[in-house]
C-alpha cells in the first residue's frame, strides 16, 4: 500500500498563536484540528507514537518568547504546536531502535499524534509496573533533573544543610527526598498552606515554609537554617536567591535549575548579594539535564527500586484531556499546581 | 636583658579612624605615631619584624566597613593600624620557624615595625634574584591568587576565549599573561589609554578596551567574542558582569575573584542577567586565595623560571614612604594606580 493511499485521521493539537511576553494566558493558545496518516513516510526513520500523556514545564515559557540567543533552547514556532516531554505508544516506526507497541517518553508535539523525526531524545520504556505518567516526571526530564543536579552538580554530604525552593514541584519534591534519604537537613519553600503541608507530612522535608507569608525572606531563612545553607537547589530566583546568598555558608553550592518568577518579567529582577559568593567561597552552576542523559540508566537503577520499597512517592497533578492543556500549562505560573502537572491525552 | 628593660622605638602606622561608608578618602586615615619594643615577648611565639613593603589590595576597602557576617572577612579595628600583606625583616622571633634576619611575607601591620602574632600567613622567602617587592604581587598573594583563579576555578584550555577585568591590576595582568602561555585568545579591559597599551604592548593581550569608553558593554563583548567566552575573570563585578553573562558560551567559566566595582556602594548593583547560567550551563565560582596556600610552593616552581626567562613581566606602582600608604589605598578605587599599588617603608 503506497503511503498516498493511507487514509488520514484527524489530529487535535495545542497551537501557539504568537511569541508570549508577560504572563502566559490560555489565549495564547488554542486547540485546532489537523491531520495526519498514521504510517511513516517511506524511507524515512521516523516514529509516528500516539500521546498518552504529557509534560507542562516551566522551562516551555522560556520558549513561547522569540529567543535571540539562548543556547540550545530554541523558540516554538507561533501557528504550529507546543512540543515537550510526554509518553506516547509508537504505531508506526523507519527506526530500528522502535517498533508498533513500543511504550517511550521523550520530545513529542502537543498533539493526538507525532510523526517524531528527532528520535535521539526518544527512550523506549522498559519498566511497567509503575505508573506510565510517571515518565513525564519522576521517571522522565523533572527525576533525571532532580537526580543530576542534587547528586552531581551539589556534590552533597552526609548532614549538611539543603534548601529547596518551587519544593513541592515536578523536581523540588524529589530533590527534598533525595536529600532525605542521603542524611541531609532539608528545607523547603512553596507557595500555599497545602503544598507546606504536603513537603512536611508526605515528602519528609525537615521543615517548610509559605514564601508568600513571609515579610522577611532573609531573616526566614536564618529562623531555619541558623547555621547557613549548604546546598540551595535554586528553581526559583529573584528575590529567594537574593535571600539565600546572604546565607549561605562557606563553600556553599548553589545549583541552578530554573528560575520560574523571572519567566515572565519582561526584564529580570536584579541580584544584589552575588558578593556573597566570594566572602563564602559559593559555588554557581546552571545546568540543563540534556548534559547527563547518559545517566539515565544508572538513576532507573537508583530510583525503580525506591519507589516500589514506597522510599520515594510522587505527587501529581492530572489534567484530563488535550483541550485542557493551555491552562494546566498557565497554571504552573501561578502555583495553581499541586506536585508534577500532567495532561492526560488518552489513557492508551 | 629583661624585656622591661629595651628601649621602645618610634612606630609610624597608618590608623583607620572610623568604618568607611561610600567612597574612601584619604582622610579616613591617619598617619600617626606609636611606641613598639624591638624584641619579641618572653615566652611568646610570636615574630618581630621591619616592614619593607606593604601591598594595596582592594579587599582591604571591604574591611574598612562594619561587616556583620562576611565569613573569614573581619573589620578592621577603627583606632588600629591597618593590616595586610607586605614584605618584612624578622629582627626577633619567638618561633621556631623564623630567625633574625630571615626575609618573609604575609600579613603584617600597616607601620614600621609589627609584631605578628598570626605566623601561619607567613611565608619565608626563599628566591631573592627577583625584586623583593614582588612578594606583594606577583610572588605574593595576588600571584597565588591569579595561578589558581585561572589554573585550578576556571579549568582552561588550549585556545579558550579568555576575558579578564580590571586587566592591568595585580591579579589581571598575570591572569592575561597565563592565558596566552597555555594557547587562549585573552582580552582584557582596563580604564584608560595607558592601560589599554600595557595590556597590548606589555602584557601580549590580543586585545584590549577602555570600559569608560564603551557606551555599550554587551556589544564591546560581542566585538571581541563573536563566538562568546569561555572564561570569564571576574574582577569588577557589576554591569561588567551583567554584559559578561549575555556574552558567555557554553559550558563557560566564571572564577569570581573580587567585584571592586561595588566596593565602595551603600547598595549594590543589581545583576540581571544570570538567568544565562542556566542557558548556557555556566559555572560561577567565588573563590579565596586562602584555600589555596597550599599550592604556593608549586607555584613558585611554576612562576620563577618564566620570571627569569622574561616569560612573565610584572608592572608595579611604588608610593614612597607610609604617609603615602593612604593615598595609594584609595587609588585602587578610582584607578590611579598603573599596575600592582606597592607601597616601600623602608628599603631594608
Amino acid at each position: 500500500m503506497s503511503s498516498t493511499d493511507i487514509e488520514e485521521v484527524r489530529n487535535k493539537q495545542v497551537i501557539l498563536r504568537d511569541y508570549v511576553y508577560g504572563f502566559p494566558k490560555e489565549s495564547d493558545m488554542h486547540v485546532g484540528d489537523s491531520k495526519i496518516k498514521l504510517k511513516v513516510p517511506e524511507g524515512s526513520s521516523a516514529v509516528l507514537v500516539k500521546n498518552l500523556y504529557l509534560s507542562c514545564d516551566p522551562y516551555q515559557r522560556t520558549r513561547m518568547k522569540k529567543i535571540e540567543d539562548g543556547g540550545r533552547i530554541v523558540s516554538f514556532t507561533p501557528g504550529s504546536p507546543l512540543t515537550g516531554f510526554g509518553v506516547a505508544k509508537v504505531l508506526d516506526s523507519g527506526h530500528a531502535n522502535f517498533k508498533e507497541g513500543d511504550l517511550v517518553w521523550g520530545l513529542t508535539g502537543w498533539e493526538e499524534y507525532s510523526l517524531i523525526n528527532s528520535t535521539e531524545s526518544l527512550f523506549k520504556i522498559q519498566h511497567t509496573d509503575v505508573p506510565l505518567s510517571y515518565y513525564t516526571g519522576l521517571l522522565g526530564m523533572p527525576g533525571l533533573t532532580a537526580y543530576v543536579g542534587f547528586y552531581e552538580v551539589a556534590s552533597p554530604k552526609k548532614g549538611e544543610y539543603v534548601f529547596v525552593s518551587a519544593a513541592s514541584g515536578a523536581v523540588g519534591q524529589l530533590v527534598g527526598q533525595f536529600a532525605k534519604l542521603l542524611g541531609c537537613y532539608v528545607v523547603g519553600s512553596a507557595g500555599s498552606k497545602e503544598k507546606v503541608d504536603l513537603l512536611k507530612n508526605k515528602f519528609g522535608f525537615d521543615e517548610a515554609f509559605n514564601y508568600k507569608e513571609e515579610q522577611d525572606l532573609v531573616a526566614a531563612l536564618k529562623r531555619y537554617f541558623p547555621e547557613g545553607i549548604d546546598i540551595y537547589f535554586e528553581n526559583v530566583g529573584g528575590k529567594t536567591l537574593d535571600a539565600v546568598l546572604l546565607n549561605m555558608r562557606d563553600h556553599g553550592r548553589i545549583a541552578v535549575c530554573g528560575m520560574i518568577s523571572q519567566y515572565n518579567l519582561d526584564e529580570f529582577e536584579g541580584i544584589k548579594n552575588l558578593i556573597h559568593i566570594i566572602y563564602k567561597r559559593v559555588l554557581v552552576q546552571g545546568f540543563s539535564v540534556t548534559d547527563y542523559y547518559h545517566l539515565y540508566p544508572k538513576f532507573l537503577e537508583f530510583v525503580l527500586p525506591q519507589i516500589r520499597e514506597g522510599k520515594i512517592v510522587y505527587v501529581e497533578d492530572t489534567a484530563e484531556g488535550l483541550e485542557n492543556g493551555p491552562a494546566a500549562l498557565v497554571g504552573l505560573f501561578s502555583g495553581r499546581n499541586v506536585g508534577k502537572q500532567v495532561i492526560v491525552v488518552a489513557h492508551e
